[in-house]
């Protein structure tokens, strides 16, 4: 009777790594389970403000008291990967280890001290960690990258979904505030001399780019800076990870934020008070950065280094890249809910089939195939909350967070299904302002196609093995081919193929049929 | 490494049992897993509207028609359960087998056309797993309790949990619409007589019932009538177990229907449409029950028939009782989603030592104590969920459906505790109808509390093992006793120390202490 329950990870295969991230303004630790190539899961993070390239900028010394922070939130995070017992420690310092003549000093005190091994990454290294979590987490092939920290921006190219180069420039927000923005608010005059400073750092980093590919952004600063400006456009979905944020939008809250002081600015709904010191300077490299790649918008990236870093224990082989970033998107949302493969995989051979058969009728192409076949396999994730309602909290887990590989328009077809696969008819929930025309034509055609599928597949048997669609003047009938008894799926399916048949204005209808022997 | 994640079912011990209850108008099977005393949950569930007991009224006789459905919605349960593989089949026919003169042919036809062994309830079986239902479901230790299903009227005494006595009355649903409703809608004299005949039916057992005590009712007529009240008074949490539905709207709603025909109550916004031809009858009987019983109001249970056959699975000692029913319940919720007892139960540990040594500052009495306790249980359940945003999702996997022994008042309080477990300044979230005064006042402390606790036992390793209070002027100063290092967790706990100090209106300090050898 296990047949009936979700699997639960595999033990004997299941590994867990620790991600240490000590940036210049903010240390983080990720703790994460997975089995590699299969499933993954974040389990717990902390997060530390160390400021850690505070005073540097005059002197190029970590000065005594962020060195401190710095060594105190290291200390913190071995405790705690000491008291959950992971298996894999990767600890990496960036840009202000990296410039800090006393640097060496810092990871010795810090293996001595705090018992981490730092591992100080190049500019490069940084880049390319950040170019592999983009390629594992958006449906990009090629692309311009930047990720703005604390000390530095790294800006690399990413050309059929590898890293082509890229490194990076101390054009961080804790260091451009320190070096240019005293005045609270900040004067006018620095402002210019920040931006000058920054257009004039990029100009010889701008060839080699990948020419009109879409440029997609990371790091703290554009996060906290798109979801201010997301919450204030009442965007649905709420999610940052794919989000395009138009640069005039970027800029008018740059300037808005740069009239404010500090203290102002921590009153602004939706602004991290850790940083409404140094998002002005952050905002405006930003800004810069956009304007130099002439670009009208960005992508946000909600992965970045640490990500980057994880990557290499969950895809060990190859460039560390998942094979097919949808598909593994998708199941590893199914495994992590409702790991029922046979369930869920008979149901997305049954849509499939349906879906191709009926093709003539109901027009739709191999991109809404794709869409089915990943709602197929999370169809039943709301299970994981309770059997009543389980379309619901379905689509309530699929919204979670974004879905790597995804638009958001995507993650919303999908999810709808998901909401739509057992009864009632499409609508779009509030989410509708990422779908396009005929969306909404398409899901019902698509959620009918998805409901007989479970339905067909009811008592979660694989009694149904294969259908056969038989398309009539206004009539639709569908063999539901068994080796025996699949009484209650051909009768269940009838009952449910009213959305079906109303997408399609047709009668359908379905019949038991046997397996040719 | 297996330490980080929560506790799967212990293979070994899970069992599941498929219930089938044959009522006169619907048809269930409900599947769930269990493990005897610790878990459960429910797993699938299939329903069909069967009117058994369709044309019985004049004739006596399971006709045709209704015979056929019976046998093939069994058939369709059967298959299922063997497709899935339950451990355990219970099969229960009520009022209309029970009474049919060709009842004994209908179970033989479901024992060896559909294979279903069918046992045949009488009254006052029924009527006692309905009380069991109750007495595992509602904090009542004394109640009346009725069911109205299809074909009859179940009423009953709870006196201390235990079934206290009662039985069924031939007034159900469809047996009370056939035998005086058949004009649509419904002629005033029909309803007068119908009113008479169940006051008159009622009469002889009005006696022996536990006086002063709470009416509480189940069955799919009151459910779906409490369910429309519910829906047009706005009332949140939207839960129909445990929810009071007044009297005189009740008998409102049941005129209101009255008046109109079949065809314009499927109309009716939350009326279930299988039931708009029976639900003036079931109604009234419903209406006419309460005022019998001289009761305001009655208290939905949405568990009857089907869970009273359940728990003696779950429960297979004493009297199938849950032994201490809220804790009970509280630690399923926890088994279910986040089953890591070592941190739970310690975090509760540390909020109730907080609790206990912080009385003369927060004057909160036992209720308050229990209620922190069960929110110290669930608290991490949002991890099932994702870790980020963790509280949010133990918020709703909490209000995601009746929490039993629990008001919604209760529920409501333990909810938000969860869902400001970490930060922020609790806020009623659209909940506050059903909390009393004082209780955001208590829930700032006790949130406030559990913020402490959890971030005491942040690394998830016990290693803070108590705490010791030193309550000074306006200071409280809370000493975290370890054996060893336990840096992090005085380190977090200060830094979340906010909320209690300003529900306290004290400062609230956390320092390190040693365990005494």
């Amino acid at each position: 009777m296990a047949d009936l329950r979700a699997r639960a990870w595999d033990t004997a295969l299941v590994r867990s790594a620790a991600i240490i991230d000590l940036g210049s303004n903010t240390a983080r630790l990720v703790v994460l389970l997975y089995q590699p190539g299969y499933r993954y899961q974040r389990l717990d993070e902390l997060r530390e403000v160390v400021r850690l390239s505070e005073g540097m900028g005059t002197s190029g010394i970590l000065r005594a008291e962020p060195f401190e922070r710095g060594i105190r939130a290291l200390r913190t995070f071995r405790s705690f990967c000491d008291a959950v017992g992971v298996d894999d420690v990767r600890a990496t310092a960036t840009s202000a280890v990296r410039a800090a003549r006393n640097g060496a000093a810092f990871v010795a005190a810090a293996r001595d001290t705090a018992g981490v091994e730092l591992e100080v990454l190049s500019g490069e290294q940084e880049a390319r960690f950040g170019a592999l979590a983009v390629a594992n987490s958006l449906d990009v092939d090629d692309a311009v990258v930047f990720d703005l920290g604390g000390g530095s921006l790294q800006l690399s190219s990413l050309v059929e979904r590898r890293f082509a180069g890229g490194g990076a420039l101390p054009l961080g927000a804790v260091r451009m505030t320190e070096a240019f923005l005293d005045g609270d608010p900040p004067r006018g005059k620095a402002l210019k001399a920040l931006r000058r400073h920054v257009r004039e750092a990029l100009e010889p980093r701008l060839t080699d780019l990948p020419a009109g590919a879409p440029v997609v952004g990371m790091g703290g600063t554009l996060r906290n800076l798109a979801s201010v400006a997301q919450t204030r456009s009442g965007y649905r979905p709420e999610l940052l990870h794919g989000y395009r944020l138009e640069r005039a939008v970027l800029e008018d809250l740059v300037d808005e934020l740069a009239g404010m002081s500090v203290a102002q600015r921590r009153d602004v709904k939706g602004l991290n008070g850790d940083r409404a010191d140094i998002i002005v300077a952050g905002g405006t490299v930003i800004a810069e950065t956009l304007s130099a790649l002439a670009t009208k918008a960005v992508r946000i990236s909600g992965q970045g280094l640490r990500e980057g870093l994880f990557y290499p224990y969950l895809f060990p082989d190859g460039d560390h890249l998942a094979p097919d970033l949808r598909e593994f998107s998708a199941l590893n949302l199914m495994r992590e809910y409702y790991d029922y493969p046979a369930h869920n995989l008979h149901v997305r051979l049954l849509a499939l089939q349906l879906f191709d058969q009926l093709r003539p009728l109901h027009g739709l192409g191999d991109p809404e195939r794709e869409l089915l076949g990943s709602a197929a396999l999370v169809h039943d994730i709301g299970m994981a909350v309770d059997y009543y309602a389980h379309h619901k909290h379905g689509m309530y887990l699929v919204m979670g967070r974004a879905l790597p590989g995804y638009s958001h328009r995507e993650q919303v077809m999908v999810a709808l299904m998901v909401r739509y696969h057992r009864r009632g008819s499409p609508a779009d929930l509030g989410l509708g302002g990422v779908l396009e025309a005929g969306d909404m034509e398409r899901l019902a055609v698509l959620a009918g196609l998805l409901r007989l599928a479970e339905y067909l597949e009811r008592s979660k048997a694989q009694r149904v093995r294969e259908v056969r669609c038989h398309v009539g003047d206004g009539v639709v009938q569908i063999e539901a081919l068994s080796k025996g008894d699949a009484e209650i799926e051909v009768r269940q399916a009838g009952l449910r193929s009213g959305l079906l048949a109303s997408a399609l204005a047709a009668t359908v209808e379905v019949v038991a049929g046997h397996v040719p022997a």
